[in-house]
């Protein structure tokens, strides 16, 4: 529950009530002055250094104690915010952070995704039915090759066709280049099917091209973007989402993220880093592995990741869980049971599997999900 | 050892070798292409899919396997470089990055730090003896008194002078606001001493304010930037040492880094994320918590991190170790055992701990490294 003022972090600690609180009361300085508690002046004790306000046994094992911190210690900033929520702590073994809720006022520097739910939806005039996802792959072919998957891709009903992201600028298949091609690509597939398929190029770029490249996409008329926030730092999608004149649709992918999560007394919850974090930084779809496929996220991680997307957090939408793995028709209907039908499926190599018509394996998972609409 | 061409990434796994090999045949169509190795183009595999040139089991238990990449992949941007050495892979357990190594083509893109061991000492004006960090803390503190600190921490003879990592832009210490004062504190006390004391504010910041606060830095006269490239990404720091006009020298925070490490089994060694990436985005000294303070590394994974900084990287300059944390006059000679003189002794509240004359016992823990030249 969001706090009156400032924003609360809730921490699981491995161990037992007193060692949590002990520990407990070490992080609060640690996330703040970072000074003996012995020689902070009372002043700063009382107006900047974190204060426990809760906690509670951990059914999962552990610990939770909850920590409330004022919001001018984050100076509205999403790179400062991160580093007091666990900056010097993410050090510490035996700690995670399982959520944390801003009160309005400490939510008022993010807007949060600018589309999400609702507005991918409009932007693609599917009210109600799963979303399907593709990516253009694999990485070596030329951006004529590429084009050509997105032309079928889209002309077999894909909602959201993105650049695999370990597409950049390579000399195999530029930037520009490609982009134009799948766009254009694009572009006319929806003129046959009338369907609103998205192209999404790949932005995640040095931080100097970030910006350059996203406006690149929309001078070349592409519908949206893809970000690895582990590569570029959350606060790069920040920024994307909260420009006006470029007001594009951001998809994340989880690239070098998996470290926060690889532990499960360490690191961030997939709940926070997932479902929390990726909406705070503005993303509207945001892609990880979904349980049953190559990756080992369990059914449980997942579904708290769709409940992080989804969880109250002031006026912020709600963004899109986008699970990618192990997608294959006979699975659909236990993701759903999951995920519910506000879920956009990502499939990727299982499009290639059954044959050289992309277009053709792409209609009948469309036809497949048009029938939970 | 460099390859001759591309980049090796050397993993370790656990379980024996035929596991590891079978996992190390996944992971280099992971890391590249994400696609079924049976769906995969011949040249395509050829070409763009890593490959397996080594492996030998790893005395610390599992097996270790090397993967050669071809250069044309990573498109000479450290975000693409990370992505390729393990941005899908560090979702999946059991898998940890070692090493890389950088052929000369490979590094071409990267000017690593611009200044490395050799250009601090130069500018300190320290051939040999170890140098001295403090921060400026707690947070919470005013422009004014944290330029009264900084004075006295300049007159006392610490090297290097930095903002604490929690530091940005709160409305209780403004950024310019605190500049500008410690830049003239430092400017004073050096003038008294003739020592040449280097002020670093922290540029951690927003991805569209991080390059105007660095060079408002230059402007306002100061000597160095904090960054901590676990919030900003690492390409920022790449970004900051890159650029000629701006040529100031820079200290990296870990902040939110300690997820890569805080398994053994999993993220990144030690060795290759505080030694080896640091250094390839540019860093010029890297702060870590050494052993025996309120943090968990160990002896040998600091001496490891040491030893990153300093490998053979074609003709980048080695960075200075800077660990922090624990340091009291009577652990300098294990730490020199360790780190030997070329290293940074990051000192926080211990210099706080005596009383209220910094300077003085500034100047004490001065006296005793000065006997090491």
């Amino acid at each position: 529950m969001a706090p009156d003022h400032g924003f609360t972090v809730t921490y699981r600690f491995k161990g037992g009530v007193d060692e949590a609180l002990a520990r407990a009361h070490d992080l609060r300085y640690e996330q703040t002055v970072e000074f003996p508690p012995d020689l902070t002046p009372d002043r700063i004790a009382q107006t900047i250094v974190g204060q426990v306000v809760g906690h509670e046994p951990d059914p999962a094992g552990g610990h939770r104690v909850t920590i409330a911190y004022p919001t001018g210690v984050a100076a509205g900033e999403l790179t400062q915010f991160l580093n007091v929520v666990f900056g010097n702590s993410s050090i510490k073994p035996g700690i995670r952070v399982e959520r944390f809720d801003l009160s309005v006022e400490a939510l008022a520097p993010f807007r949060g995704p600018r589309f999400g739910r609702a507005g991918l939806r409009a932007k693609l005039g599917a009210p109600t039915r799963p979303l399907l996802c593709t990516a253009l792959k694999p990485m070596g072919l030329s951006p004529g090759e590429l084009a050509r998957q997105a032309y079928q891709f889209a002309l077999g009903g894909i909602d959201l066709i993105k650049d695999d992201h370990g597409l950049s600028d390579q000399t195999f298949a530029p930037y520009s280049e490609r982009v134009r091609a799948c766009v254009a690509a694009v572009a006319d597939a929806n003129a046959k099917t009338g369907y609103r398929s998205l192209y999404l190029p790949n932005v995640t770029a040095p931080l100097d091209r970030i910006v350059d490249r996203a406006f690149a996409v929309r001078e070349a008329g592409a519908s949206g973007l893809l970000i690895s926030p582990g590569l570029t730092g959350f606060d790069a999608a920040r920024l994307l989402a909260a420009d006006d004149a470029l007001s594009l649709p951001l998809i994340s992918h989880p690239a070098l993220l998996g470290s926060f999560t690889v532990s499960p007394d360490a690191g961030f919850s997939h709940f926070a880093l997932y479902g929390q974090l990726g909406r705070l930084a503005g993303i509207d779809a945001v892609v990880f592995p979904s349980w049953g496929g190559r990756f080992a996220f369990t059914r449980e991680e997942c579904a708290a990741i769709a409940r992080g997307t989804l969880e109250s957090m002031g006026a912020l939408a709600p963004s899109f869980p986008a699970p990618g793995g192990g997608m294959k028709r006979e699975r659909v209907q236990e993701m759903l049971d999951v995920y519910g039908r506000d879920v956009i499926f990502l499939i990727g190599g299982d499009l290639h599997r059954p044959g050289p018509d992309l277009a053709d394996t792409s209609w009948r998972f469309r036809e497949l999900v048009e029938a939970y609409a």
